[in-house]
């Protein structure tokens, strides 16, 4: 998927900021833009292999919704920034799974080494602090991003250190995609919200949708890991398994079934190099179990209490797409 | 070497400052101590490998010798980001070279591997720049260090570009090593002279002071990669060679050298797994032709422009300190 063709969900999602997404586009070329040719290759690589642009959106949605104020220069350094430190993340990731592909294309790991793509990762996330710095007094922003950045790498460690174990309690589950999702998209709506000058109330509001959301979004995207469409996620079925990731279907039926399916839940998740037949012998338990049920139904809970922090709030179209996407993050299928 | 038994060159060096540096190092335990285990256990052992705090105590000499004020939480933040800047750096360039030792040491990645290496880097970056942002009202000291980090990563990534390319020109190889080292430690000392309330001409003058002395710190470490005693590195001899790394003495004997020699040269060089005969050739036909006396007279000369930046300011410890240091950085066999 090309980042300057977004599907038609996403596109009348975001219609509301549609010009505004294109200026924060334009910010992203320019902040990534360096005078090491390599560095701006992979950045190019990664901004150019599309994405849903869901921070840069958030943050001008929230602005624009409190809609005191809106400096444009200021939102889209906040969305560029958002952003960079999400390619970077994305970039640092690949490497830590070892992954060949995102999103159907080859990943910068895999066409320019892992070497190359670390530092380049480090290069955008201070450059995304860089671009805050110089172009925003407000020092809260940067410290919002940065401490979303230091929650999201606890995350991700936090993922690593009970990979391949199924002992995983839904509370250290919720703990792993708070700190690496949820954290994030609420920083996002949270300084949307300082940007426009919204009052204390406001930014809490918005920031408990984004944290809110952030959660539906990433059980949602783990429910897509055993039941998305390959063309559509672009990366193959069964990915966090192999990685040995134990997402909350498996955690909840793991909870309810008994010990002989438990036993057989582990000898199968404990192959090395578990094939496309354990995959979908796991997933059919699950299924039999209602842990994708269960998992959409907490990620259906999350995405209601999201909409409900927006009550508050006028009517507006930018409300309505705040809403939408809140629905949409459960829905999509990809 | 233990960060708690500094050598004591290094001590008398530091010795106006040891309280300070003392403070620094506890901001360091407090700032690195996450919440989530693994982060703590691989902060930690980078952490207490050691170390020189070279950059903590520049910023705490510039402070200090500026001397208006010294508001230490201020002083002591700043100076605790830069140390965890440059062990993040540390850690992510231990992942790219695939090192194995530092410091005498097994490096982080050997430990606990690479993955969790490259996040608990990503750790320190985002966390030194939300220790200065909570603890500093100054954004232009969030400017400086993201910029330097902007500069860091690029000159890592130009140094991997132009890797096992013996064509790479003495400008080359100063841009690589002002981005990577120079840019680092002059944004020590202006972050120190700005903490300490000095005027423009002195956070110039300390500014220029840091440049000259990386320049010259970086140059000298590339020499020890030669003639070091590895008992005293903690690395062995010509890893900057094994790594396809081109520096100072071998790029001026390939501009002096007779072709015939340039075509030994070329082919040692290009020797896979090149072992420690092929280094020791190596290193005898650089100091036939003067390679490592240019490269240390190259050294010299920013040492002594860096000592010349401090002409300005009064005669007290912490001036002598920062010029002994200059000298210090061109003699030290470590």
């Amino acid at each position: 998927m090309n980042a300057r063709i977004p599907d038609p969900k996403q596109s009348a999602l975001f219609a509301p900021i549609e010009a505004d997404l294109s200026a924060v586009e334009d910010r992203l070329l320019d902040a990534t833009r360096s005078d090491i040719g390599r560095v701006r290759d992979i950045s190019g690589h990664t901004l150019l292999s599309g994405g849903k642009r869901l921070r840069p959106a958030l943050a001008l949605l929230a602005a624009r919704l409190v809609g005191r104020t809106f400096p444009a220069e200021r939102a889209y350094a906040a969305s560029a920034a958002a952003e960079m430190i999400h390619m970077a993340s994305l970039m640092h990731d690949d490497v830590v799974d070892e992954a060949h592909e995102r999103r159907g294309r080859p990943t910068a790991s895999s066409v320019f080494g892992n070497g190359i793509t670390v530092l380049t990762g480090d290069f955008l996330l201070a450059k995304s602090i860089s671009l805050l710095a110089h172009n925003d007094a407000n020092l809260h922003i940067v410290r919002v991003f940065s401490d979303v950045t230091v929650g999201m790498a606890e995350g991700e460690v936090l993922q690593a250190s009970v990979a391949h174990d199924l002992t995983i309690t839904p509370e250290t589950y919720e703990e792993v995609i708070r700190r690496k999702t949820a954290w994030f998209l609420a920083g996002c709506t949270e300084t949307g919200a300082m940007v426009g000058g919204g009052t204390a109330e406001e930014i809490a509001a918005l920031k408990d949708y984004g944290a809110h959301l952030g959660l539906a979004f990433q059980i949602a995207d783990d429910l897509l890991d055993f039941l998305g469409d390959p063309k559509q996620t672009g990366k193959p079925l069964g990915t966090d398994l192999k990685d040995g990731r134990v997402t909350l279907p498996l955690i909840q039926t793991l909870t309810v079934c008994d010990s002989e399916t438990k036993a057989h839940l582990t000898a199968l998740f404990q192959t090395p190099d578990i094939s496309d037949t354990e995959i979908a012998t796991i997933t059919g338990i699950i299924a039999r179990h209602g842990g994708f049920e269960h998992a959409r139904m907490v990620a259906e809970t999350h995405a209601a209490r999201a909409v409900a922090c927006l009550t508050g709030f006028a009517p507006t179209p930018f409300r309505e797409s705040l809403e939408n996407l809140a629905r949409y993050v459960t829905a999509r299928d990809h």
